[in-house]
């Protein structure tokens, strides 16, 4: 008899555009394979007509340029193993409740992405004076019902960071031509920024000499403090230090005796420096063992503690920092759109 | 190119044993198939060897029998189409919180059910005087953690309720053999009760004349209503009238104009008579218009409502009533285990 194999799937959000999360309790390796790897989507997948496809630059350079797969394969290459986390993650837990996709944990997962620096191709087309942003725009299109009107998603980098050596337009993940969910055939990738800049099914490439005000910049992916004004408020950019507890579960039930509580952490200045668990709520912290990826300096760490549970009910609370002084507070900073939680993560155990 | 569908997947709420919900938000069919059917386990999926697969009947018997799958299929037979629903269903919307997985509204799937009358099994068995209950064994097995001893998993009917017309022992899933997580070869299907008593991979029937202390029906599947005592525990049985949102999701941002609000709706006495929604924290109520499946007395109803929406914030409530005059409250009715959760399903929602 065929027995299924036993294994996690995504956590459907919306299928209308298509928003599932990974399974992120549930996966152990340092690449997430694509079928695990959250999908988060603005509008309709694209049609991907063009052969060959290519990529443009244009705007404010010497002289617009054209972009084939080929060209690609035949530049420097960057090979980066990074986490991607949607700005939304951990969204279903602010209080008071905000709108929009309820992500929990899984709006993040890694993976491997080859690509040339995007620099080299602007390189290219030559930067003239006064370049100021590079907006990126994807094949992806369709109406934002707040706007009444159509829009591709567009947006855009102040011109340093698209300068930035890893910032990369990527061809391949985990070894293989990107996945048509995931950005096919060129993806643009952002280390260390939320992944909203990281534009899928990358097309044209604008150089600009004012600020970039598409709505996926200056409506959505902006912290708005307050719930009835926009004062205050400020584009979301960099990740903020975060960890997830990936195993036991919150409001498990587990056996006494040794328990490894694990999980990840990563963040968007420096790199992890430690990972502290606490049973009291913060009164104490002790240090969980870190596992880094060598030679990848974006990449996730791994932690994990070992525990000796006790009979009873416990809080375990978890909070990384990065080598910049960041930590993860105890308290969310609230946004009326919910971007960027990074509180502490809490499980509520029963060990029986 | 290859263009992967577009579809939703079950939640993996745990892998050992394989736990999974039904992504029910997003299903609209009478049968859900079995892909999306949810998966509730206890121990690691059985190993099933013996060939030809059999079933027995003993205890206070005239005389024990074995029936095959060839008896199975030679036998007046009935099909039913049913919820069944997790008793843990909602279980992670109690507050306090109580331990345990946390399931949400997918722990209930529809599926028709084809299999012969348990009550002409029983018959060529022969039931002797003082037959109190049958006991129902699967194959699965496993340690539990809180005893520490090796249990098959188990569960007992009341011998009226054993030998009800609709109560089968089923050996087909929507018209082909029952899938192997879902208990192939046999799985006895009990309308009405929660689907803890609807024994998967079914092996034995032992008939009793006292009644069944396994652990399945004494530690878990009862509702104890107090933290820290067991006072007033009583048995998990029938289930509560209850019904779910399916669209449009909580938290969500919606567009104004008409909107389809719809969901299901089931019970475990009578059949649904009326859905109603509230959009004043259930000040006054509408109803909902009613979709019954043909002939099928135990299957879920589908509602809507065409709702008029207008930009702001909204707050939807729903609530169903069976002709037995049972309706859900406003509030759950708490116990420490978690079962049995049938209050008022909300939705917020922003129009914008």
């Amino acid at each position: 008899m065929k027995k299924d194999f036993i294994i996690p799937y995504l956590k459907t959000l919306s299928l209308d555009p298509e928003n599932q999360e990974s399974p992120i309790h549930f996966l152990d390796r340092w690449k997430t394979p694509k079928d695990y790897f959250y999908l988060r989507n603005h509008f309709a997948y694209p049609q991907i007509i063009p052969q060959p496809f290519y990529l443009t630059i244009q705007g404010n350079v010497k002289k617009p340029v054209k972009i084939t797969m080929n060209d690609l394969h035949h530049l420097p290459s960057k090979t980066i193993m990074l986490p991607l986390e949607c700005a939304g993650n951990n969204r279903a837990k602010f209080k008071p409740k905000v709108y929009g996709e309820q992500w929990e944990e899984g709006a993040v997962s890694q993976a491997k992405w080859k690509g040339v620096p995007l620099r080299e191709l602007l390189n290219r087309a030559g930067l003239l004076d006064g370049s100021k942003e590079a907006v990126f725009v994807g094949m992806d299109f369709g109406e934002r019902k707040d706007l009444e009107e159509t829009f591709y998603y567009g947006r855009s980098l102040p011109i340093e960071k698209a300068l930035h050596e890893n910032t990369i337009v990527a061809y391949e993940y985990n070894g293989k031509p990107i996945p048509y969910k995931h950005g096919f055939p060129f993806r643009l990738i952002v280390p260390q920024w939320y992944a909203m800049a990281s534009v899928k099914w990358l097309q044209n490439i604008f150089i600009i000499k004012h600020e970039f005000n598409g709505p996926f910049q200056t409506k959505d992916y902006v912290y708005y403090p307050y719930k009835d004004s926009d004062k205050d408020k400020r584009p979301v950019t960099t990740i903020n230090v975060n960890s997830t507890i990936q195993q036991p579960m919150n409001n498990s039930i587990i056996e006494e005796g040794p328990q490894m509580i694990k999980g990840i952490a990563w963040c968007g200045t420096g790199t992890i420096k430690e990972v502290e668990i606490s049973f009291d709520y913060g009164i104490s912290w002790r240090k969980a063992s870190l596992k880094w990826k060598e030679s990848e300096k974006y990449a996730w760490v791994k932690w994990q503690f070992e525990w000796q549970a006790v009979k009873g009910e416990h809080t375990i609370l978890v909070r990384a920092h990065d080598t910049e002084g960041h930590v993860q507070p105890l308290r969310p900073f609230w946004n009326r759109k919910g971007y960027g939680y990074n509180a502490v993560q809490k499980a509520n155990i029963k060990v029986e």
